[in-house]
């Protein structure tokens, strides 16, 4: 079908795997399989490199030496990218070929070949994605189920969409990394997976859910990525991850299930949703080979999809953003502890908008929504609202996602 | 910004338009503005031909002189395409220059070039789209609101989403030419609007949109295009556009207002949805500009996108396509009109999986849901049912969208 479409004639020439006796369900030509995998990349009969080792080493080096040999290389390592991406970016630079890399964010969907190109003129302001499958299955199950986290991750667990250590996709490891390729690409400017913020769904609890869920709003794990306004002339981003209130009729709410989505907001364009399969072999498979058959095409025709030039964001620390506030802590039922925690807000000036009281003695707990306040504030209320005595545990805090303008 | 993102330095060299005089609320330098578009085409200063007139002529004159002079074409102009794309397609393959149409099929939503890149390999199996923001918020209102057929289009008229004469939305004409457009190249199969089955959303009452709603469904206005099966090789196509219920939890279900989706299925990708403006001024800029960006850049490398080979596909008439149906029907409220009914399915094979009698004496109906059934035979069913004298008027027909296997 590749052939018929694209006149292109791809052959799997060498394939480099940890184990070469484990039983693969494929027939490969003698010769074909090894276990050195700087053989396959040094091959000369090898024209492109497609990796999906993952991690950073050996898949760095064997990415640096294909690109220093003028190979084409295609990738679905999200975390080799968030890390190194501006290293590998100015090899394929430097060489003219392809780095390619559809697969690393958002599995199937066609997200960073529609930012690279479709948008290359587009001024994106935001975009926001729930770009973890994991995550969003659990946060599925409890809202739609009332399911507790960890009966939602246990369950996530059996179904093989969490690890058994489920940390990097819980405490938003994964969804950091690709925050920082969506920023990289959706802003041009060169994003390290380090440089975002980052929050997971481990403190959620369903009472959360139900308060969002009685609010409007659904609770996603989101990765946004935002100009926040140019410092000199940079452009200056914020690059966050955590859990958001999505308002319930916003088209990221009904994003349910494992699937992936990523919301964009553009100058021109106006809002934009890419949805699909964002993990799984198939999906990944599918967009592997989009960018074969763009890297081996460009090849043939002596080209290839330029970078773009990415400079050096300005990354505005979470401290200095604006955001409505779900805040919800226990506290003594007795006369007078809203006034003194309505005073601790006021104090920092964080304004509420409404406020709720639920349940009664032991269980007694205030609900509150802020006006649009800056986070340094919040977290000064939250610090202080920590050390009244009428306040029991840790406050729990979500960020509302608000409309776009 | 273009510049800086991508080292390419654009200026629009000339600008045709049909009166000079109109203020346009740009600044152009002199000798730029003329009246006569093919001195645009014939300049050699002109790299990039961008098309934005629409109909059929002139542009298909203009667009077929700019490739034979080996000029890349950007186009909106689903019109030209959807009824002369072939010799555009094979025109620009001769030439070996670019032929980039993007903002033909849902404005600024990145679609054709997912459809001919990202899903390059992708075995397609059906595409869905709701492609006409027009219908979609009449639709919508009625939805939401109750509003009537008549009142709807009146306020989709009066925010400017509708034409005067709004036919070519309302009868599905502008979303038949956007399904060959999609079935084109999502099929890689040469499909004409002509072979197109189109029915609009005139018929389309409260009422069914009510019924529809208690039995979980939203009618939609689709555009179908859906691979049934190979026949000697070549791919067997269903391309068509009519209302459809669609089940409540289908992402195309929360497409609301006058947004545009397009909903894939393929075999490897799974389910996939893009979703955005599809249509106004600046969403179809965006798009354009993506275009120009890439094909100025081709143009300078000396490349283009392949147009990919376009077969003849055999295309399935609707009435071997198979679906569920909802039948809505006046009767006479009298006893045994129901055995009467039921026995008119019956004699054709199509069974029936629910049915409710709605109302009593003169406003009583039948609604009926079908199993699935070939369109042939509910059509003959539908024939008879007119013959009855216990029903009275025309029974209401919409087919149900099936979820992805």
């Amino acid at each position: 079908m590749i052939a018929e479409r694209t006149g292109l004639d791809l052959d799997v020439a060498r394939v480099a795997v940890r184990s070469a006796s484990r039983d693969r369900n494929v027939t490969l030509a003698d010769g074909v399989l090894t276990t050195d995998p700087a053989s396959v990349v040094n091959d000369p009969g090898v024209d492109v490199v497609v990796e999906l080792i993952g991690g950073i080493e050996p898949a760095r080096e064997l990415l640096s030496s294909a690109l220093k040999l003028g190979k084409p290389v295609v990738t679905a390592n999200k975390d080799l990218l968030a890390n190194y991406g501006a290293e590998l970016y100015t090899a394929a630079d430097a060489a003219g070929v392809d780095l390619l890399f559809e697969a690393a964010v958002g599995g199937g969907i066609p997200l960073i070949r529609s930012l690279r190109e479709s948008l290359a003129a587009e001024p994106v302001r935001r975009v926001m994605g729930i770009v973890n499958g994991t995550t969003n299955y659990i946060l599925s199950q409890m809202t739609e189920h009332g399911t507790g986290y960890h009966d939602a991750l246990a369950e996530a667990q059996s179904l093989g969409y969490a690890e058994r250590d489920p940390t990097a996709d819980v405490e938003g490891f994964d969804a950091a990394a690709k925050a920082s390729i969506i920023a990289t690409v959706a802003f041009g400017a060169r994003v390290l997976a380090g440089s975002v913020y980052r929050e997971g769904i481990s403190g959620i609890g369903p009472a959360d859910i139900a308060h969002a869920r009685r609010l409007g709003y659904v609770v996603k794990l989101l990765a946004i990525a935002e100009q926040v306004g140019p410092v000199e002339g940079k452009p200056e981003l914020a690059v966050r991850v955590h859990p958001a209130m999505v308002p319930g009729d916003h088209p990221l709410a009904s994003v349910r299930d494992s699937f992936n989505a990523v919301f964009v907001e553009g100058d021109a364009v106006g809002e934009l949703m890419l949805y699909g399969r964002g993990a799984g072999g198939r999906p990944t498979a599918s967009a592997v080979l989009g960018d074969l058959i763009d890297a081996a095409g460009n090849r043939r025709r002596g080209t290839c999809t330029p970078i773009g030039a990415f400079g050096e964001p300005v990354v505005c620390p979470i401290d200095d953003l604006e955001s409505e506030y779900y805040i919800n802590m226990e506290v003594l039922d007795q006369p007078g502890v809203l006034a003194a925690v309505a005073g601790v807000f006021g104090r920092h000036g964080v304004s509420i908008r409404s406020m709720e009281q639920e349940g009664l003695g032991e269980q007694a707990r205030l609900v509150f929504i802020t006006h649009e306040a800056t986070e340094r504030h919040v977290q000064a209320t939250l610090g202080d609202l920590r050390e009244l005595e009428a306040v029991r545990g840790m406050p729990a805090l979500l960020r509302v996602v608000s409309q776009g303008s």
